[in-house]
């Protein structure tokens, strides 16, 4: 038949196989999230809701890839971080990246009304991926310390920056310009001086970013859980509740390791993140 | 700043150029659509509102990337052509990929309800993607006709395959079995004459699969349409009839060329519709 | 046996085709040869016999490799054009670049003595290779222009330069002084007016470089063709001479074209080479 | 100038860099190297001076890229590692597997007459390289393990074969009929009822190849080495007898650590040779 005579075309594929024996980060951006949060008029500096909307999403990854054990999300950014022994996809590139990022978007337009119900997403949004590999665990401490130290320096910034401007009848330039060369000790100050703000008091979520993370746990607490199923989720997830993931389909005849994904806001940058998880980094 | 002394795993990402003066294909698979399918109740063999809106995802990405001049779709894919020109994001290949897959997707989900008002969607699907380079015009010829090929072969297949199945009362196993090593003129006949269907008055739609083509309009025809916004529109689109793009935001002082997307569903193995439209696989 | 156990290390071997349809040019440069001139004390500004034993090397890669059928030398480089169909190790990139570079270094090593035989080698040379993807014949043609136009610009300071520092007395540094800034139409008037040099007079080998080019010769004129020798070189052995051969080892039932590979130091930036062998860049 | 309209093609190069955080293994093979010792009627079934002359080239390529800490090599091929920490040519693919293997190839045909002066190389002999990344000092052990294990299993093979052939007067397909299905065990055992040898007394070299590494030595034992110049060999270096490298070219103001390349043939798949040099695998 016809397909047959055009069918050499597929032989113009590369092979795209990243390399055996690495962990894989995989980092989702918004696109032009700037212009989509002033569409949709999001709260400054921090939107709560619009950031519960990106971890339900990142969740949603999770709860479909088991060989993601790591996820940190700020802003309009997730990172996901695969075991290194993964063999998603035979560890085809273009096919991880796509798929992931195809499933974050997907979760995110489809649970927008839950998180923002009182505001109609204008139009379709959209997110970019890549695929860092990383050869050792001290990379990947240092990945995800990289992006909480921006995290950190970001809202830090925006916070006071709006501050400038909500509350101290100051335009984006001049708060900008009033910015320019402080540093961070005299953040803080013009925050609690002028505003009265505390800083370290501000919600974890906006100053530490989210963390989920696939944890662990116990048999006998397991068999407590109920799936819950995504379309049935009349409401937002609570927070830090999480949905718990039989690590096989048929039932066990001896009761085996489950887990569940559970959302923080820790610090994890110093040692006692990883060291309660060493499984996270294991070899 | 702390942010400094972790930025270093900034390095290990790697480059990933596609090679300059080739012609780009990006071709988007819908992940497990035979269960979504299922799911949803799609109507067999072809479900039109389903393939509408994938045209009406297909056609969004067509609105954002303009060095895309040519789409086919067929079933849950949808493949698109880059001029071999395009230096859209300097090549990379990640960031085209998962960018153009994205938003594919986010706007399948946002204007499902548009397309399928009835059918609650209920949970996020999703998409991969891929790019395959190609060095030369026939190569895009041979890669479009065998995409076209494989729609008739499939539709053949699956015409008679549902006629057994939903008239004949065949079982889905007695079907396959009825169908197995028939040629193509076989399954005509079968469905000529134990069902009355004359393949070839079904509708082009599913025959041909659908063609988006970027074509030029004249500037006096341009200037009478008026651009419609993603998130007016309260109805299908109406097959065929392009939104406009105007290839500069400002006011033109002189003419320009202006393009419209066509929606076709055409015959795209012979030459024809390639001789018509030279520009397509122009150097 | 233990070798299993080990075995999975070959897995994190990643594959590394070049595209199908495109040319390959693989081009070969000396490392530090400006120290191996200095230590061999080669003529200045070009070493005849250093040159011929280039060709020579690459003659013999020609004769190793069917598929490269063009290739152009200058001081210490060399490239070489694959034929855009060429399946050599399966288009597998490191294969090709090092069985080629090393080819080409172990017949540089194995002929010195030949060509200059008062110069013991003093040290084993070597070369790097790389390999570029052309997609058409028009960046073919601008390839092989880009590097005979090199040649040019740089043979024609190299001999102005020499002349300054050999026949008028110049030390380096004032010769490249002298030369900073000048035109070619000045470098010309300088050799004619000072060292009475007509720079067009010179070796054809000089100014035009050396290309090698596989020409098909008519069976009947082939066995009638003796080996031609190479530059005349009258100590050097019978290499250097195009051998002609055969397109298939079998004896032929029928004439067969017969290849034979000419060296000639000619323009190959206009049309009348390209235009004489339509073969070399034929679909 | 001209040069400049044609420089564009230059466009065309892709990056090809190594992740960083990867110990890279250069593994080079003799090119139809079976043929090679026919001609050259090659020492069955191991040429001591032929894989002297391997070893030499080997430590060439060692003397010249001090980033190599460890080699081995075994009948026509020799494996190098690299630093995980090596920025050699910014890890760029192609330019290290085309510049170690054309060196080593060099200095193969280059010393070829040092080694085997009563008989004269037919024609330039070539070598293939490829380059593996591995991300941690397991795959590192195993590599070489594979290696090792693999001469042992080929040795023990070649001895028995050539044993029966040479001295049983087998003919080579009999021999080969003679050893199918074999284990290790009843080949010691043929070798030492019909052969009277004992394998375990073979030469070491045979039975493990050899091993390069560069080892630190005191400076007071540095200062009594004396630098030994390429071609000043008059013949070929004593086994194991390093060519000691300064570690920096000006005169230290303290004594610094330096390195010598030391020749040996030892066992490399248990810990000791490891435990003894953990600078191998420093992280």
């Amino acid at each position: 038949m016809a397909g047959s005579r055009y069918e050499y075309v597929k032989k113009f594929e590369l092979p795209d196989p990243l390399l055996l024996g690495t962990f894989l980060v995989l980092r989702i951006d918004g696109h032009a999230f700037h212009k989509l949060s002033e569409a949709h008029d999001f709260t400054k500096p921090n939107d709560e809701r619009a950031l519960q909307l990106m971890d339900h999403a990142a969740r949603n990854v999770m709860n479909e890839f088991n060989d993601i054990c790591l996820a940190f999300g700020e802003s309009d950014e997730y990172s996901f971080l695969f075991r290194k022994s993964t063999t998603l996809y035979n560890r085809r590139q273009s096919k991880i990246i796509t798929t992931v990022t195809s499933l974050f978007t997907s979760s995110y337009v489809y649970n927008w009304s839950k998180y923002l119900p009182d505001k109609e997403l204008m139009y379709p949004p959209s997110f970019d991926g890549r695929i860092v590999m990383y050869p050792s665990p001290k990379e990947i401490r240092d990945y995800f310390a990289w992006r909480q130290a921006d995290t950190h320096i970001n809202n830090l910034y925006n916070t006071v920056f709006w501050a400038l401007v909500l509350q101290g009848d100051e335009s984006t330039t001049q708060a900008h310009a009033t910015l320019r060369g402080t540093v961070s000790s005299t953040k803080h100050e013009m925050l609690h001086s002028r505003f009265s703000i505390n800083y370290n008091s501000l919600p974890a979520r906006f100053r530490k970013g989210s963390v989920l993370v696939r944890e662990q746990v116990m048999p006998e607490k397991a068999v407590l859980l109920a799936p819950a199923a995504e379309g049935a989720a009349s409401t937002p997830d609570v927070e830090g509740q999480g949905i718990p993931q039989p690590s096989t389909r048929k039932p066990p005849k001896k009761p085996k390791a489950q887990y569940t994904v559970e959302l923080l806001h820790c610090d994890i940058i110093g040692d006692e993140f990883w060291d309660q998880r060493p499984y996270l980094l294991a070899e």
